[in-house]
């Protein structure tokens, strides 16, 4: 019986063959918590007897939430992770150094055909590079820091085909928020979505990762992209799925047919194309998260805003996903490019996106985000509205003060 | 009877001779409140039948102190601010655009001989340029806003008078640490400082901005730094005190003998040679704040940590003073230095220097910062220690993850 490329990484880590439905025990090859959830399973851990983690190379705590901290109570969380760190001997990511996700494939923690649990729920963004990976509470990542294991149920698996060329002007983000759209925000409840096809294999990293970061945005367990066309620093074997493998769903997506795509309030799979908005002012832009702040991301902006100038009434702010996002960002022209705009510079992490600080918006204000969720509050303020895009619609609405078509620019 | 340059500015205000001890009423030629103050101001202005300031041209507000927004109800402020400015065409400048008073100086909206009220204590930084500025209360800047005039007591006088040579190392926050050491907390409550001398007249007006703006921790209603020897943008007219002029005090400091000085916890006038105390171990750096945000306090910086790394165990957060200082950060390469150091850029503003968001610290945790307080609590969390110097000392400090001698580095 044929399995899907999510039934292989699983068997190879339960130690058997498995199949979809079935549950079952696995080793896991890495884990991380960020400051949202490592005090938690820390403490989840201690209320289990543990003393020393299973082992201590195979771990990463990163701070990147609410960072660097807003108040004495999250700085003390901060400091709880930093000792256990030290204790354990566990590598932390600390101020500025990014956000977990991005953190994890860039330093090579996360890499082809291993499977890592997460305890925050855009954990599915590895398999942008072929990783099983997916987002767990604090308890079950606790459990997993005791045993290197974890229980889990073999999910179906969603396959999604897209070929085709892309319009000018789109982007990874208009791809999945278009299979949002299709699919619905509970359209992929416990299942793996499997993103395959020439559009995918195609695009580059920073694009795959956004595009396997929002599965969680569809309920999925575990987004996974082929390998295919994948450039990594590192050799690695590409993995494919049996010809005969078993499918719960096949979606084949032209990808010359999509448009800019936009989230409209209150939820990541209210899709619109572009055409079907008005030209909605705007107050706030924001650029960053696991989903798009990477270089590429930055690349984006900076084409639509060099020698402009942000609208006077828009406040455009931008977090680069890793100090190294910045740092390559600083040395190629584009903070200059950025900040010459107008731009404001938020540390590397989460920023506003998880409305712990760093820009809550006011009340009735409309926010573009380059983020992967617009629910009410989100960004810390139910009262405002949150619309989410590309990159380049963000700073094409920050350009005109208004949503406006990024492919008519 | 001679006057001092502090009669000189005020009695030309007043339309009339006065000295000091007298009560006069003044007209103003500039007003700032920030978004700790302005909403109180916006609202003492409303309460006082307030429909349109005295003239737009004559105010700027400026959003900086807890700045993107930290929560819903920050949030609202700013946008409150947003809505007053626009009503009555009021400078207003937003999120990452700068510390209020550093774009106070950069804008040209304070020059030499102007007598200027802001709704912040640091508001005497602009003594720098040879201003006559300082910090009111909200209520009284409300009056400002509606008439144009405030009253003043014409304060007394302290002259300091600096001279000779600065040793290799020793930098315009090692003067004003000394001068606060000598003149105490409360040693200039209500008098001006008049700052003097051959080592004052060959500071950038960088350093000049560092030591004006520190007047207030010891009291002063304003900081004079005379105009002799530096250079602006546009002309202006050197104006000196009368040579008959009384003084409350005057002080002679041989800056030869100003090696580097830190203000130790909880007093900035607890002051100490750098000899004085011992390595103790660090866990923040901070460089930024109105007092050491500038361009030359990066660079300080750089030239320490140039080809360096940040000790592991300490965070070093860098908020430039404003938007132009960043990005002639990002353009000479010093961005790239510090960020290749490990060191984490804030947006432009205050950041954790009030303790708002943005770094609050641990408990018992030590800091090292370049700003101009360190009371209990200052950054936001009583339990922790702040132990404030130059940029240099702080840099040197980020770096051995220690506090150490920056002049023998």
């Amino acid at each position: 019986m044929g399995q899907t490329i999510i039934e292989k990484i699983v068997s190879i880590h339960a130690d058997k063959e498995v199949f979809a439905g079935e549950l079952t025990v696995v080793n896991v090859d890495f884990l991380m918590a960020s400051d949202t959830t490592a005090p938690l399973a820390i403490k989840a851990f201690q209320n289990m007897g543990g003393v020393q983690i299973f082992n201590a190379s195979k771990m990463a705590l990163v701070i990147d939430h609410a960072s660097p901290a807003p108040n004495q109570r999250i700085a003390s969380l901060h400091d709880m992770m930093r000792e256990f760190a030290n204790e354990q001997n566990i590598k932390l990511y600390d101020v500025g150094d990014g956000i977990c996700h991005q953190l994890m494939i860039e330093n090579e923690h996360a890499k082809p055909g291993q499977l890592i649990l997460g305890a925050d729920s855009h954990t599915c963004t590895y398999g942008a590079i072929g990783t099983f990976s997916t987002g767990v509470g604090s308890t079950d990542l606790a459990g997993a820091m005791l045993t290197g294991q974890t229980w889990i149920k073999v999910p179906e698996t969603i396959l999604i085909n897209i070929n085709g060329p892309l319009q000018p002007g789109v982007s990874a983000k208009d791809i999945v928020l278009y299979v949002v759209g299709i699919v619905g925000i509970q359209g992929a409840t416990y299942d793996a979505i499997e993103y395959a096809g020439s559009t995918m294999s195609d695009l580059s990293l920073d694009s795959r990762m956004t595009i396997a970061s929002m599965s969680i945005e569809m309920g999925a367990k575990a987004g996974f992209i082929h390998t295919t066309g994948l450039e990594l620093a590192y050799a690695f074997e590409h993995v494919l799925p049996d010809a005969s493998a078993t499918y719960k769903r096949v979606i084949d997506i032209d990808a010359s047919q999509i448009t800019s795509q936009v989230a409209i309030p209150h939820s990541p799979d209210n899709v619109k194309s572009i055409e079907e908005i008005d030209e909605i002012e705007i107050n706030q832009a924001f650029i960053g998260s696991c989903t798009n702040g990477r270089l590429e991301d930055l690349h984006a902006a900076a084409n639509i805003l060099k020698d402009q100038r942000v609208h006077p009434k828009v406040r455009l702010i931008i977090a680069p996903a890793s100090r190294k996002v910045f740092l390559d960002a600083v040395k190629d022209g584009t903070v200059e490019i950025l900040t010459n705009a107008g731009a404001t510079f938020l540390p590397s992490g989460c920023g506003p996106c998880v409305g712990t600080h760093l820009g809550v918006p006011g009340n009735n204000e409309v926010i573009v985000s380059s983020t992967n969720r617009n629910f009410q509050g989100r960004m810390g303020n139910r009262e405002s509205n949150i619309y989410l895009g590309s990159p380049a619609f963000v700073a094409t609405a920050a350009l005109h003060g208004k949503i406006k078509n990024p492919q008519l620019i």
